[in-house]
């Protein structure tokens, strides 16, 4: 088999073999075949596309190209939730908690944040101590015992993904719906869960900028889990403005314990809602969404989900005390206003631009190695909808620099949008495949 | 500027700026630009194609990225007669001694052959002595003395063609009409040429297969040396049968000394002097093609052409008395006829495979680093549309290892197509574009 002859199928239209794509995952994660072919092929593939069976092929490849994660000693059926990517989601830290508390095993492996969104391992890190460095006998103990954990992504989980990423990144390859569901479902496959409930984010602040192309991506990531045999659901839900009202590590932590004390912003509580729902239905813990989600609101009245929370963080040697008092979470120093310069309805808040935003603050990282500030960030006290008077405070930036702090309050303003007259129709869910 | 945005401006389908093709290849060529990146960009070039525009700005930047040879120094219009490569094409040299016979001056740079088709340089070494190897100077005074020197390629000339050519040739990007016109029409550029003549072959044995895309690339070719102000006429021929009836390198030399005596092919002589009368009108010594084709005919009846060659091969060390007498030309030590299996008609001549089998048998290389037997080939007797009864010879392969030689013989056979029926429409010369 040659690398040549692949590129040369795939360009002329043609569909990829699994012994073909095989051969490509295995030699290119190997460096057998050069970066300048596999360019070529992913420039190919891009024009022409994959059929659903090359997409679940490469998936497997890919999810195979490492270590696959043995979560068979976990009890019960594992059902792992994947967002796309957004900003100011909180919906981890909250879901996680309440799917545990009814005995569903919750076993995560999450990553960092990078660029507009941010990363659930440096929001847990908003409690002193927190570590996410453990044995896989610990993980797994940990899991058996409390039903959550949280550990961070380990080197070799679908090298080949990273690899493809990596180079894609830089070619211009990035937005083709096949490579970026298998991307998605291959590190999901390895990770070892049994189910998936993925969170499709659709909006100025996702990945996907459209309504058709968000279903587009969710239909192909159903159709691989159910070809390589895990349930998956996905929920094709708002970015057009950030979710909830925290955007900030600190400040989301305070937003999902609020959430988790039943006062937290309504559209962030519903999506936990209904993510969870299809993660509990997964597992075969309830008949239907219906059943499912009143168990989940019964985990919030009667505080079992803040309790899980808190064992959970205790376990990973975080301080769990700052959950019943959110004033030890760590705090930026200075809170500046942003106020409405006229009347109106806010018609749109742009979530990427405020998640630069707060990214620029100090919340988020531009590469790898920058350092963030974990207290700094945005709390919008506005959303979209709501009516506003001039003067009305539409955020709050929290910043530890008072300049930088001053400097970023005309942007805020800027991707705040105020209309006249009254016009909100967009939904917080678009629908959801299964 | 970022390579990045150039790739994605290509795969949207925009065109790209002159700005930015020089961008690509400047920093191409000096390796400030990944492989892999130019590999994405070629494959999206060819998906969505470059305009005129580009295609020109792309050939100067390319002939513009090494030296470009300065012929000033040389007397009268230089026109520069290429071909896009076949099996059996002696044209060069017969060509070069008419047209020079002329007093046209022909500088000529020249490669070796690779893979099914021949090169020139190794045609020549045939004579015992000859070489390309000559200072500039020398190269300059041949030329201005005898109007006619071949030397070999320098080693910068469109080092960005030879770069690209390279990367394109394993990333399945050959085959776009801009980034062969370009290849070709860079290096051309780069050589000095005022006039160009094109021989575009079309046909089995060619690299283009077929009528309409090898008129594409004549008309592109046309347009880019138009566009950059060096008259271009190309000639679309027939590559669907071996040009003339020798395959091999002292056999192609000893039929165009044939040729040059008139007693050559009837096809190659014809196409040389269709070739021969573009290169003499553009170089303005004729006012049609019709008074330039009278005058080369007159060249190789009077023997001045053939004079020429001598002039020629004396100037560059070759020994010129096996012009008279091509007995001295290196010999194969076997000759073993092909006879054809059946009676019928000549309907077709696999030229392609004739020339594979022509460089397995040691004509040719399929490496760079191989050495060729300059004495063996395939010398046919029949043609297209001539009618044979069964054991009639076909051809005669030219062997030094009898064995091999005998091995060829069912090879050759096998790529005659006899038909019961007579049928023979295609024409040598299918159209000019000019």
């Amino acid at each position: 088999m040659r690398m040549y002859d692949l590129i040369l199928k795939k360009r002329n239209g043609e569909e990829l073999t699994s012994e073909e794509i095989n051969y490509f995952i295995e030699n290119y994660t190997n460096s057998n075949i050069p970066d300048y072919q596999a360019s070529a092929l992913l420039m190919a593939i891009y024009f022409q596309k994959m059929n659903k069976r090359e997409t679940a092929d490469l998936t497997m490849a890919m999810a195979h190209s490492g270590d696959v994660l043995d979560l068979s000693a976990i009890d019960g059926i594992k059902v792992d939730k994947h967002s796309t990517g957004g900003v100011g989601d909180t919906t981890t830290l909250i879901l996680g908690p309440m799917v545990a508390a009814l005995g569903i095993p919750v076993a995560k492996m999450s990553g960092r944040g990078l660029g507009h969104t941010g990363g659930t391992i440096d929001k847990l890190e908003a409690f002193k101590g927190f570590s996410v460095e453990m044995s896989e006998e610990d993980f797994i103990e940990n899991v058996n015992k409390i039903k959550l954990v949280v550990g961070g992504q380990t080197g070799n989980l679908a090298p080949a993904d990273k690899k493809i990423y990596a180079l894609r990144d830089v070619t211009a390859t990035v937005d083709n719906i096949s490579l970026i569901a298998s991307s998605i479902m291959s590190k999901k496959i390895a990770s070892g869960a049994d189910c998936i409930v993925l969170d499709v984010k659709v909006g100025e602040g996702a990945f996907m900028k459209n309504k058709e192309s968000a279903f587009e991506l969710a239909e192909e990531m159903v159709a691989i889990g159910k070809s390589v045999g895990r349930n998956t659901v996905a929920v094709i839900s708002d970015m057009d403005q950030p979710l909830g009202l925290a955007i900030g590590n600190a400040l989301e932590v305070k937003e999902a314990i609020d959430t988790l004390k039943g006062e937290g912003p309504e559209d962030l509580y519903e999506l936990c809602l209904t993510l969870g729902s299809h993660m509990v239905v997964l597992a075969g813990k309830a008949k239907d969404d219906k059943e499912a989600r009143d168990m989940l609101i019964e985990t919030v009245k009667s505080g079992r989900a803040l309790e899980k929370l808190k064992e959970f963080v205790k376990a990973q040697g975080g301080d769990e005390s700052s959950i019943d008092d959110t004033e030890k979470l760590s705090k930026a120093e200075f809170i500046i206003p942003v106020k409405a310069d006229k009347d109106g309805f806010i018609r749109k808040i742009h979530a990427e631009k405020i998640g630069i935003i707060a990214a620029e603050l100090g919340a988020g990282r531009a590469t790898k190695e920058d350092i963030i500030d974990l207290s700094v960030g945005i709390v919008l006290a506005k959303k979209r909808g709501e009516q506003v008077n001039k003067g009305d405070v539409l955020a709050y930036v929290h910043a530890n620099d008072k300049e930088k702090g001053e400097k970023v309050v005309g942007g805020i303003l800027n991707n705040y949008e105020i209309a006249s007259e009254f016009s909100n129709d967009i939904p917080l869910v678009y629908g959801i495949v299964r």
